[in-house]
């Protein structure tokens, strides 16, 4: 796969943290990925799932947390991820008018697994994100299904994460660029101990022109672009202990990796990023009192670090893994790999 | 009907303010309720809408604020109404498990109206909001369906509305007697104009021995009960003139409503307040610039008290309204208003 | 003292908690209270220091939370607090123009203590918060002190706390009546283990002809009165063990309490609750990891319960507490024990 | 002046705005600053006073909002502008201890022009904020007094900005370089109309070896350095007519500007973003209704363009302009502008 690496676009600076093995949410222990791809018919879309631990995840819930960036956005449950701090599905991407569909298979699925929900037990909050890739696929289709998002469920695994024009990032678009799905990891040594933090994007967002690469360069994609519009999804994982305030303080620099890249957050961008940790999940029937462990304070920098430069080195990957596409009205969207290619230093 | 009122439930206090001719959302002008009803077969739930306007509402937005009191809630388009501060879509309430077909519901109305969205507009917010009538209902049929919301919508009128156990409040409860459904509204007269503003709830809220009524007293409804679950949704509209901020901050107040009858504000309740103004709606494609009047905060707390007051009796008139009914595993709601003639003072 | 147990005006409900022995906010270990008031001269104000363990607060930080139940107030610290959780200085309460004294005091004394603050380690957040006492009191003279502040902490003691009108409570009023300080608290049981919640308020709110008691009956001061302004200063304090985001969520429910007596936070009222437990503190060089213990979710309504009971009886405490006084214009503000024994029931 | 323009340091985007005529926040109309300077002794602190119009600011408030980036911070009257949206007095910045000198001189120098305040009217909102000046000034001084406020605000002036090592930017350091003020404006035009955003910030921020320049480039200051400690404030001006909800979001943007030079708003960092706009302010004792402009959001991204990069350039200029300098410990903190002109391209 073609990646910012591979093509030189990546530099290290005094301070940057390895990557993993991978370089990949997937680094994170327990974490995997899978895709469904709809493309033909004019459409070209899909659902990509994060499952963020191979359990029952309604009976142990990862804690997370969510950090609007910017709210033009359509995401479901959100809401109450931000009040109690839990997650309880796994993540669905999708687009726009795809997360009603995504938001039924969560709730099937479940309740298939725990047949007591809604009944003797609360209901369940469907974690759903979303991006428009209305200039490339027909969103009016309604074209996602529950099998849609089943079978990205289904395929769901650990190691090499297939990026680029791939699941939910299938007809999504930055910086007037082809993007979609990208992602990357870091490596923190905090004491003895290790961990690794990892970051997925669901990249469709960035004005034509705005882009600026790590070595200062700007590759504009050779045609005028409107006003920014589009979105952009960045979920966080990690096996880092951290308290609830951590979990939205590191979800928070997801921000400043999209900010290093040349975008401001545009009025018409969903900007929403959800961190979680796979270290002390909460039991939904679970004792009196839990005990979690949490990272200090003086040592949170690496996190925030760490979330920065995988947040803003997954985008990269998602516009170099994409090959050029042409829009539905006949736009083209460039491969930022042959732009790096042809500008090669 | 049988209302607060009717029973001798409400007390005006020394600086109450008046109620409207109805009593109800619906007095504010243009503002339209309907509801759509599922029974029989282990259903007992239905879709509410609340219409904020006559016109195209994605043509021409309201303005309106969320106050997330409690968010143990899987609500639908709450984030975007927090950063742009506008609704786009008819507001629709129902069960937990039937916000997914409420939204495709909204998003297929608005593209029959306007086929410009997702496509060379932006896509639609719907918003949707929900309690989980889950002790009544058999809410695992997911049996609230897109026809269903059609015809919520389709039946929306003004003047006097239907309450108690009609529509989305066809299975709630609160405080463990049967509940639902509840409206009231007052008028403010700010200079020599006058306004109103109006409270809809979906009542779904509140541990049996909890609620206080406005004289002090505490009915039980005879059976012990667990802890507060359930949830309760405010729908604020007015015809006042509110700035971004302040309509943020009347629906905040919808919170001492609520706490004022003994609740407060429990885990597991998804206790969310909407708020609108009428006045001065958002053009979809508007000019460059946008002159808004606003009501001067020497004034604001009119809207406040209006808010906190309206929600108080709109609850006591989904309880009041709601005759008893019997749950799922045979437990027993009985009527407020069978217990307010039987301990008439 | 004069309480709204002893005039018979506090009411359980059927779920309703047990007080603590004091019914104070030092019920909780390790929490002393101290005043310095100033009278005389037309001043009617002072200081109140709410300590939240006996050793070095800098050295080992409570866990907290910051609530801004209505935002009209220049309280010092806040941001700080509501950022990381962690508060390190006592808590001083006093008059509006006080806060930059009181801040200094409070700096001051941490130096002294930790001669590398501001040096080798980082600086000090002083949390100050404030009413504005000028219906009585001469504001403008600017009379609170360094001094007095060092005075009311040198004060702080544990057992019984003097309430109405004394310290920062000196020349508070509410409802139309005289206030000032109040307190209460609330035993509760999880499993096998009991714990303590206290609220201690500044109450200065609510405008007259609004209040209303837990039976319901409605006291007026006799005068007709102007908008709500002042304000009220609610502080929670637990041994429970709460997470970040627990913290959080009861500091919230003091608003309930304020509510359940009639107001509606109104728009010229700095209504700002902290909560904080003195559970695992977090030490200032602590090691690489912490390790916290948090009630479940399950049981958190008890801590939701205990905060909105007290907060109101602390209110009903400062009103019951505080003699008549004359204003600084010669408008008198009763007392509310002199009501409540004219109207016995 | 040294200037990141004038030592080739700034690179202009396709899409980047031009700069108004002084690159200053002072190229807002009516928008004023001023110094007070410290130095000797030990010392190495000031004020300096951002004034946003000329006329009485308690009876013409400026609409605002303010941007809790990273909250480990001390500043003074934020809650007050994140509930009502109004700014009452100057913005004083000063080093974290002297907070409560320039609240005191603020509140004073209100009192003396409105000597209601706080008697017949409400109290004043005084805005100071702060950064850590520790690592070169001997913060435990407390140096700065009533009487340096007053001087900073009397030196207000508009036309071009004194940055760098100047009034509270005395003491200043910025990714290990000596840094202070710096300021930046843009222009912006909307239909025919033309406005100016202005960005003046403290700069005390960011962890040597993370620098990154417009052109790609990473300057070590040459010294290991320890973790990100300081802070940045960033305050933004505009005559562009904002929403309560624009502001808030224009204000975020400043967030954009400070990652893209590679920092990712550290634990210890007190990153806050205040930004106001002259148009429509707010009368102190106003009509009963108040019109108020403000600017499509389908043209609100060149605000936040004109944010991002008037804080990333006025950062930048902070750097430049101040000369090396020497901190307490002996610690060496080179010019930015050396470095420059040494590796120049």
């Amino acid at each position: 796969m073609t990646t910012a690496r591979s093509l030189g676009l990546w530099i290290d600076g005094a301070n940057s943290l390895p990557a993993g093995t991978h370089n990949a949410i997937t680094d994170v222990p327990g974490v995997t990925v899978g895709h469904r791809t709809l493309q033909g018919d004019g459409l070209a879309t899909g659902v990509t799932a994060i499952v963020p631990h191979q359990g029952d995840l309604f009976r142990s819930k990862v804690r997370g947390a969510v950090e609007v960036i910017n709210g033009f956005g359509k995401s479901a449950g959100l809401v109450q991820v931000a009040e109690l701090g839990t997650i309880e599905t796994p993540i669905l991407l999708t687009n726009t008018f795809g997360v009603a569909a995504c938001t039924e298979a969560l709730i099937r699925r479940a309740i298939e697994k725990n047949p007591r929900i809604g009944r003797q037990t609360s209901t369940i909050n469907a974690v759903v994100c979303e991006c428009n890739d209305g200039q490339i696929n027909d969103i009016q289709a309604l074209a996602v299904t529950v099998e849609d998002a089943y079978a990205a469920l289904d395929a769901a695994a650990s190691g090499e994460v297939e990026q680029g024009a791939v699941g939910a990032g299938t007809g999504m678009t930055a910086f007037g660029f082809k993007a979609g799905i990208g992602t990357a990891s870091r490596r923190m040594k905090i004491g003895k101990e290790g961990f690794t933090l990892g970051s997925l994007v669901l990249a469709n967002f960035g004005r034509a022109g705005d882009l600026v690469l790590p070595d200062g360069r700007r590759p504009a994609p050779g045609e005028v672009s409107g006003p920014e519009k589009g979105s952009i999804i960045v979920v966080l994982a990690t096996d880092l202990p951290l308290a609830d305030r951590q979990l939205q303080r590191v979800a928070r620099r997801a921000g400043a990796g999209i900010a290093r890249l040349g975008a401001f957050w545009g009025n018409g961008s969903g900007d929403i990023a959800l961190c979680f940790t796979t270290a002390d999940p909460v039991p939904h029937d679970g004792p009196d009192f839990q005990t979690v462990r949490a990272v200090s304070n003086d040592h949170i920098d690496i996190a925030f670090r760490a979330a920065a430069e995988a947040t803003q080195e997954a985008i990269l990957n998602a516009l170099c893994a994409a090959p050029a596409m042409t829009g539905r009205s006949g736009k083209k969207f460039p491969s930022l790999a042959d732009w790096a290619r042809e500008h090669n230093r």
